[in-house]
């Protein structure tokens, strides 16, 4: 359990074999960041006032990465999704917009990497849309926060609220 | 040019107009890590020595997203690209990899989106092949450190080397 | 269960959590139809009276769309369909093709969205290859005809035959 | 220029040879609509009134899937758009929504495949997200109604305002 | 059992029904090689001592692709693989390499389709990275050579070893 | 142009920079085949007689996939096709069916990898569709047998007709 799962002992790379693995509810949390200067975080605000743009584009955009991960990371099994949930808030002291991420999965193998994606491409999709304001965006803090169901237990990550 | 351009007069996101742009070589350079035990740093070290794979992998799948940029992103345009460039690199400082992109295209849009899925993807398929081992690793790091071609000039991170 | 399932009480959309559904069996089909000149539609009779290419052609693209339901459309659940079957009949009254789609599958969550794009995707095909010869055909009548399965229990379109 | 381009005298089905076609730029319009019961109309505006889900998803569904045409429909060519747009206005004497989309590009082959793969998409996915409230939505209308660039010249349909 | 099962009574092609097929471990392994000039083994062999890219490389590219088998095959159900492992060896009697994948599924239907695209697509990716020093490679000899569950019973190639 | 093009100095894959390679015509044309019993091929004969849904099936499929080389083969460039042809004709003398695919392009690099995606493709399709009557097929002889366009001159296989 604590050495690298997807190299096999010759060292090389394969997809886990998950099948004999048990069907439990699984959920995995994760977040992420962008951060950008103020007067940037002011004009995604200025636009969601409007139409609320930026926000719902990304979250979208993170929903739709969730279902595509098997596709992106190589050696992610396909699985099933049963729900997927993206939320984006801003942050006046990073300053920025926070995203954060739940999947969750009836299933046999845990959905942590799906929530990380969700949130890697909502952060992405912010970025693209606020680029033309702010060159020196940075994307971070993604990590998974939370995660249950499966063999290894419930986890909580020591520094999440 | 310091607006969001991805967001129409009426508040609604669109896909910008790029058709008069000039045809121009872009490239753009983009970084990011993931931070992990020290020890989980060894253990992906020892699987490189055999055969070189979470780092090998996970530089494929960081050129694999480039090309699948625009259908992750919802407003990024379908792009030609005419080289990707991945290279992962480990930093005991962090402790943790270092993953940096380079994409290249002669086309009418800079190519920094590409650089920046690249180098998420990249950091996003360590995880995933180093996760038994660590629940703590967190990607960040993640923006563009260089950029050339187009309508706004150079540009050069001023934190970057 | 009459509200806009999609959308959370704060107004987000979200990926609806089907996780608690039971498993059952699902079926759906959905209609729709190519409008067109009559002439056309007798080019592409002749053609298929050869090798039946033009719906054969939208047959499969069908067959291909409803696999990647949860592709397009955001909020789609990914799932594992047990069957697809797509036909595509001549109507002279309209003069046109209708297009018809079943789907079925043992899962937790309904076939119809996978239906109907199938019909879409099938119809948008016949206007791709039949488009050099009418500029005025047009897409309609895409609905839901028949569905089993799931807690709302049968339904079966008033106005379908 | 007037039998059906997409099959070859031998009866089969195969993509045209555009490589000989002129680069030039080309600028479709399509259009089409969604037929729901009044309450569900007033149902989505509500959802609007907030934070306009129904709609702002439509419209991103819809600018993905234009990106995504040569996937779905088998003869398509694949090409590099230079500007989507989808708009969704409401329109109470369907009752419903209506859906329009403008493609362009610069390039050798007309985009109007991309502008009602745009507006069949952006249908489907209203449909699913009222689909729990109104079980007997129809869409339809879905034609061409302006095209310009390419040998043939521009078109303007003869019913479209 | 013994005809065309994808084939309806009609003559269309169709997604067979697999809805009642009862769940059962299934396990495919298939082979496949590409043969070449000594010479271009030798200058993988090279390669291969260094980092063991083209192998490294192929291998990722039969895994990716045994994923996307429905998306490829047009009658090919969705399946949620449990396993997908590919190895490559080279071997001096072609000269040339040979690729086995194997795939696992607890599910409905057999994988030996997934394990075929696994080894076409590594061969593909093995054939594009020497295309540079030999045009004279051939792909060959893709076969299933075992297959285990479902209800035709165990499956041995007779000529495989 | 005698190495491996897709190895780095460093031992590690990248995808070539074909930045400044000439736009020229393009054209690549790969073959291959399916062996079968005599009998299958009958049965397939048949099908074809009636509605000629395998062959016109593998077809398609070789013809999309040719659209898709660049999500399957790692290093490939995203290109945009302007002509893809397939043909798949009987062989009497294999038994089995012999694939040819032709693809063109005005661009910077070269669709060899195009051609024989479409092939190996259309193989997989065929022997999909017959695998029920079927378990010792065998797709073989992928390779291209003409190639023009490009710095390195016209090429025509040696042993092809």
């Amino acid at each position: 359990m604590s050495g690298l799962t997807h190299i096999a002992k010759n060292g090389e790379a394969h997809m886990v074999d998950v099948g004999d693995k048990a069907e439990t509810v699984r959920i995995a949390t994760a977040e992420g960041h962008v951060k950008m200067a103020a007067a940037t975080l002011d004009l995604i605000r200025e636009g969601n006032a409007k139409k609320g743009d930026v926000i719902g584009t990304a979250r979208l955009a993170g929903i739709m990465a969730a279902k595509r991960t098997a596709d992106l990371i190589p050696l992610c099994h396909p699985l099933m999704l049963s729900k997927v949930m993206v939320e984006i808030t801003d942050d006046p002291t990073l300053p920025g917009l926070k995203v954060q991420a739940t999947v969750k999965l009836t299933g046999k193998t845990g959905v942590e990497m799906e929530a990380l994606t969700a949130v890697s491409v909502a952060c992405l999709t912010i970025y693209d849309m606020a680029k033309a304001a702010d060159k020196l965006m940075e994307i971070g803090g993604i990590r998974v926060i939370e995660k249950t169901g499966g063999k290894s237990g419930p986890f909580h990550h020591p520094e999440a609220l």
